[in-house]
């Protein structure tokens, strides 16, 4: 037998290329050498979002406790939650198994590999064994969708012990006490916050002058602001030049020879495109910069394409499904128009929160295009006041008239990407803020106050 | 001086509608016998957000409990709500006040009633008093903003004792141990949750065979589950004979004499446009319905508008706010097109919320428009999953192929609001879903989901 489409990979790229592709018509392989929803279901995004569910009455309760308004007490069993956890990511891979059974696309598992055009190599660990353990999928197509994996200076990788990477950090069994952070982006600010929601004392480090350093920069300064009030240590432009455990207690030493120690340390400094042993020498395609290079159709080679985190162009789960989605509509001949993904947002939850879709004021600034900002405060938001978290704000950048981007930091900001989204994709003037009525009160009308705002030029 | 436009009422409808006139340049005077904000901020929507808001621990707590993730308790200390409550109001107020001063908009506080064309009569109360206390202002445009205030059927009026209306509801001192609401509307739901939050005892009545009667029979339907697993008193088609106080407890009689007892009873069936006393006759507007009728300019009579609650079109804050830019933009000859509000969405805010936008199945289906639903859970929703709130669902409805309605129920599908409404205003088609790139996860991908759904042919 002969597939359609064969791919590689069931993270949100691979595995919503294959649904998408079945959904079409194709006849579909989908091969996973670990478990279905990759590392955003099982070790990343979904793990964190309910470690974030779970503790948000302490954050709440917090703000409202702050204001004299509540008191109490709120204990999160980290156990329990940890086994919550298990049970949520299992019933989710058990229904995105039960949606291939029904589609049609054939589950494979084990490692692939390219094995020259039109055939992908399995070392099968699901039972369908061949004499040599290796199962050959003859194929019209292949989507790589291999994902990343996190990655390592030298001298800082996680050993196991009290030295973690993210994978590991999400399988911890207790919730430190103290918690240092090296790498100050969105995976570890997210975690970080979990464990200060459980009492940690936190420590953040990072190489670069402020935290969340792919955002605006006010945006950083928000957080920064509010991460002094928790009274965390935020360390910057410090380099760390190893981690290790010592009796029991990770213990990080700076290149000035400066030490800091914590029960766990965590490694979060990036994630890096996974592609060793997938064969790709043997179909021609190179990873100078270890990426898979991809051109306007998302295609590395003749028959085969690269989605999600292994074509380096945008390290989002939701990005990926947008690649894969387009990517079974090329190969089923639905389309044949260059890859648009319009503006991808990004979105960093907990609290407070911070969202950024299309392009940011240094960005248009340098493109010199007559840019404008507006901004609102939160403050002024009767939801943000009701949550009694009313620091942060709402920026909207502006060129030549029309909306270019949208960042925003505070109470529930997230609420604000998709509408912010299609705004900045339709690219909205002043005539159409009031193409629709905003509900009122709400938090999106923040949105609204900074579209409204007065802009100022860029200079 | 002769003013360019004279409002009556600083409710949402006339402030938004005299800034945004003085905005556009025009000279203008704003009239309010009360408090600035009308009803929406003093004695609506935003002290009911804030209870809500500073309550919301307490039910996430209650969720992650039912879970075994989380134990403890959230104490909520109402007189100090109430205090930080009037505190928000009166800074809102001030911050509003201040607002107009800069735009150069007159604040005259009195009661202001038409007299005649072109002119104004207020009955001041600011200390500008003329010899017999009346104030005329003389103006080439009204716009009569004057809003709604609770209205009561014979025997169940409030008497302020434990017989309350939501003004007094909202001002109480301490949170009644028990309490009846009559009514199952939005304000009735909204408020009887914050008491279910601080321990009471609800039961609430309606005439309607349905909580939240003006929704999809659907959304009732969650709403009642959600409230029988509160152990609330739902009872439907019953009919209120009386409401009195009695020896301190309020004391509700049915139409078959059946009685019952609470700390409270809360009459909450319905607003009425409040026009009393305003002097129509004399420019010749008449209300045979109470409210005041106006054509597709919002216009009452030559010069006339009337904007929000007062012309019956919808009882909305966020409705009256759009109908006053528009009128703002009208008399200062901004446009001339007709009043278009597109879909004007609606909101329940609590846990669970609902959410409506544009037309719903009942509606569409009477219209014979091909129409079908399409449905997702949000049980699949990973981020209610996190919130350990997943009962409810997201529901599209569609008209000859295009998105016609959206309406929500459960864990904050408020957020969908927005998006949901900017969809329905541009009649999104199939094709349109993959136009945009949805955050993962995000409460957000449930309303992707609905989108993409199987679609229901609607018999």
């Amino acid at each position: 037998m002969t597939y359609d489409l064969v791919v590689l990979g069931a993270g949100p790229g691979g595995f919503d290329a294959a649904v998408a592709a079945a959904g079409h018509g194709l006849k579909v392989a989908l091969v996973e050498k670990g478990f279905l929803g990759g590392t955003c279901l099982n070790r990343g995004c979904i793990p964190t979002k309910l470690w974030l569910g779970a503790t948000s009455a302490i954050d709440e309760l917090h703000n409202q406790a702050r204001m004299k308004v509540a008191s109490g007490e709120v204990k999160v069993d980290f156990p329990a939650l940890q086994g919550r956890v298990a049970k949520h990511l299992a019933g989710t891979r058990k229904a995105m198994a039960m949606q291939l059974g029904k589609l049609g696309v054939e589950l494979v598992e084990g490692f692939g590999r390219l094995a020259g055009e039109g055939a992908v190599e399995v070392e099968t660990t699901d039972g369908i064994k061949t004499p040599d353990g290796v199962r050959t999928l003859k194929c019209a197509n292949i989507v790589i969708a291999t994902g990343s994996r996190p990655i390592f200076f030298p001298g800082l990788e996680p050993d196991g012990k009290c030295v973690l990477d993210s994978d590991m950090f999400l399988a911890m069994e207790t919730m430190p006490a103290s918690l240092i952070v090296v790498g100050a982006g969105f995976i570890g600010l997210e975690m970080a916050q979990v464990a200060h929601r459980f009492g940690a004392r936190v420590t953040v480090i990072d190489a670069m002058d402020r935290v969340a350093p792919l955002e605006d920069p006010e945006i950083s300064k928000a957080l920064q602001s509010t991460f002094k009030r928790w009274k965390w240590d935020v360390l910057l432009e410090k380099r760390v030049s190893g981690v290790r455990t010592v009796d029991d207690q990770g213990e990080l030493t700076m290149d000035t020879g400066e030490k800091y120690t914590a029960d766990i340390i965590l490694v979060a400094v990036g994630r890096g495109p996974v592609t060793d042993g997938l064969g790709l020498d043997s179909v021609g395609i190179k990873t100078p910069m270890r990426r898979i290079e991809v051109d306007e159709h998302l295609r590395a080679a003749p028959g085969i394409h690269a989605v999600g985190d292994v074509n380096g162009i945008i390290q989002l789960a939701h990005a990926a499904s947008h690649q894969g989605h387009y990517v079974a509509a090329l190969v089923a001949g639905k389309t044949d128009a260059p890859y648009d993904s319009g503006p991808v947002p990004s979105v960093l939850y907990g609290a407070p929160e911070v969202m950024r879709v299309g392009r940011m004021e240094n960005e248009v600034h340098l493109a010199d295009e007559e840019c404008e900002v507006s901004l609102a405060q939160l403050a002024a938001n009767p939801m943000a006041q009701a949550h009694a978290a009313t620091q942060g704000f709402v920026k909207v950048i502006w060129a030549k008239g029309r909306v270019a981007g949208v960042t925003a930091v505070g109470h529930d900001v997230s609420r604000l990407t998709t509408p912010a989204t299609m705004i900045v994709r339709q690219g909205w003037t002043a005539h159409d803020l009031h193409s629709i009525v905003f509900p009122h009160p709400s938090l999106d009308e923040s949105l609204l106050a900074a579209l409204q705002a007065e802009r100022i030029p860029v200079e």
